[in-house]
């Protein structure tokens, strides 16, 4: 704990934002663990990655020594949508977010230590809460710089309404700080403002304010868009260990490295002399093999990644493939290249319906693995085996 | 109550507006008794005759039959100012709520009936509010609503804070009809947001909305700025009966039909019988005797206004004043006609200077009064007797 710099650069890394970085030192530097909050809503408990870049963070305040605390804001989700114009929004119910918290827990604690982990909810002293202190709250802040927030000043010039109460839920937010007299706030980027306004209110209930950090959005495997169950780009902490393996093995070899930043423990200065052995002729597969080891062993074993690695390598060698095969690079166009279009401009098939018969009867195959659907979509920035049949390969790099 | 067209037509004497009216007329004609809320800050119970313009009006409510609900808003009060910027707004405590509410009380009595009047307190229900309750509440009004509010818009274009607090207040104010079931709220012009917001929240609580009566802001003794303690253009309920008197006959003859349109109860066919005569060359002044006995007689007695305007009419005897004496229209300046200049136009004295050492001696009376205010300014619109030493008079009408 005594090694401030050795901390600050670990805290930083992979971050968006420190604010104010001054004041971490200053914290850091008394020596004492300090507490690190992160809130979570209580609705949706089905991790993936994209959610573990900040879980990952608070692992790594842990191991500097500081307490974590998990708060889940339920008292809004308890609320509902009081406008009554969301019917899918209904009122949680206590069962319902205990229960949400379990599975919180089951999963959080894969990555968190739970020694230095307090899982709280904010309804615990929001739900006591009377109107005039709410009041006593909201006098607190301005119209003003609530206008301010991206989203809502978006909405109000664009003539989209805002509920009132919508000016009251970055205040609890906030309150939750003071309540917990946090240290530090984590949050994605996109909750900055809510962050800083727990910064405001400590001041304002005469506390030290919390440092506020901020964390970027992780890519979907596609490299492109945000990791998203919606999106189906996703990695989920609960996917099989073959299928984790797989899915990690198949992102570009650029965004393997932003993965290894933000996804493996891994110091900095070794993924960087690996990233130096790549730009150097070494094969960027064998260092993703290790992403891929380190991240099935996080969420399931040591076990399960050594024999997710073999199955992989497996299905290379099922299929029988050459060690010398064509090698090529192709221009994906917007939106990804249509397998059908790929094998038949890699001159593996005559014709797209050609392509479509065949993946019909399974003889076309991608690293191995049967293709079962005809509208698969190759992604810029990958590296495949493309095999038609037993005996046309070919390794095509996606542009 | 069942003759609407006459109850319409007393309910509407002297508002500015009636929103809407044809929801009133529905109300009238279901011939019930109708619940009539007023609210009434809890730190000023010294009444003027400007407050009681509405209070007239609720008066006249309770004459048609209706139940009138005195509110004394006294939850914000007892609030403070939680901004902390005000040292003057110290929180009210429950006490000196309950003392002013007395006060209040000796006050209305003398224009309502206490046996048609609740007088309630808006704590009894919103000290028991929880926030969850506060949150659902301002769920049913938008941001962009409340900034269409006259000072809102003006503070929030000008730069000027707008604590998030204050958004919950006209929603308290309105929540409080929906707790009452308020048929009908009377506020003054400078309420009319409020109020609607009222009849919005009812709505909201599939109730009939209230209907909204504005009245108008009473003009003081100067006839141009409001009546208020702070101008001293005021007429207080608890003067005594020959100050009030006194107050009254120095009113212009303009403003003494509006005093009559809002302060008397004399119906109004019977008062524009009157303006016709006055138009027809009768004296104003016998005119406004009426109004001025008629309201010492309702905040003393029938034999206080008696002898207040013996009193007044003594004083004029007294000064020896001649029944014919030099009649003059004279033109003030803007901001009113300084003491010293008007004498000396009038011919009264030869200079101002004359002037200013003949009031230093107690030599000049306005009406049979002494003057000792050598700052006095005559207002337009006014018509009185100035005397300088026994013998020099004139009646002069300032314009």
């Amino acid at each position: 704990m005594t090694d401030v710099n050795g901390s600050l650069e670990l805290i930083k890394r992979g971050t968006e934002e420190v604010l104010p970085e001054e004041l971490l030192i200053k914290k850091l530097q008394r020596g004492n663990p300090l507490k690190i909050k992160a809130g979570f809503d209580p609705t949706a408990p089905d991790l993936h990655l994209g959610h573990t870049v900040l879980i990952n963070k608070l692992r790594q305040f842990q191991e500097l020594g500081h307490e974590v605390i998990f708060l889940i804001g339920d008292f809004t989700g308890m609320i509902g949508d009081p406008t009554g114009k969301s019917a899918t929004r209904p009122p949680l119910t206590r069962e319902e977010v205990v229960e949400n918290a379990k599975t919180y827990e089951h999963q959080i604690f894969k990555i968190l230590d739970p020694s230095r982990t307090t899982v709280l909810f904010n309804s615990s002293w929001m739900g006591e809460m009377s109107a005039v202190d709410l009041i006593q709250l909201a006098a607190k802040h301005t119209v003003a710089r609530m206008l301010e927030r991206d989203d809502f000043n978006k909405r109000y010039t664009g003539g989209q309404p805002i509920a009132v109460h919508e000016f009251l839920y970055p205040l609890i937010q906030g309150y939750d700080s003071v309540v917990l007299k946090a240290d530090v706030e984590l949050g994605g980027t996109d909750q900055k403002f809510n962050l800083l306004v727990g910064r405001q209110l400590q001041e304002a209930y005469q506390q030290e304010p919390q440092v506020v950090v901020t964390l970027p959005i992780l890519e979907g495997l596609d490299g492109v868009q945000k990791m998203s169950k919606s999106l189906n780009n996703y990695i989920g902490i609960t996917d099989a260990p073959e299928e984790m393996f797989g899915k990690i093995m198949s992102v570009s070899d650029d965004l393997m490295w932003r993965y290894f930043e933000l996804l493996s423990f891994r110091p900095m200065a070794e993924i960087d002399s690996w990233r130096r052995e790549v730009e150097q002729g070494a094969n960027p597969r064998d260092v993703k093999v290790r992403l891929a080891e380190e991240l099935v062993e996080r969420f399931h074993s040591r076990g399960d990644a050594v024999k997710a690695n073999e199955a992989f390598v497996a299905r290379f060698q099922k299929g029988q493939m050459p060690d010398e095969m064509a090698e090529m690079d192709l221009n994906a166009p917007d939106g990804g290249y249509p397998i059908a279009n790929l094998l038949k401009d890699a001159g593996l098939v005559k014709s797209t319906s050609e392509a479509m018969r065949l993946i019909k009867q399974g003889a076309v195959k991608i690293d191995g693995e049967r293709l079962s659907d005809h509208a698969h979509l190759a992604i810029a920035g990958t590296t495949c085996i493309y095999q038609v049949g037993k005996r046309r390969f070919a390794r095509i790099r996606v542009q």
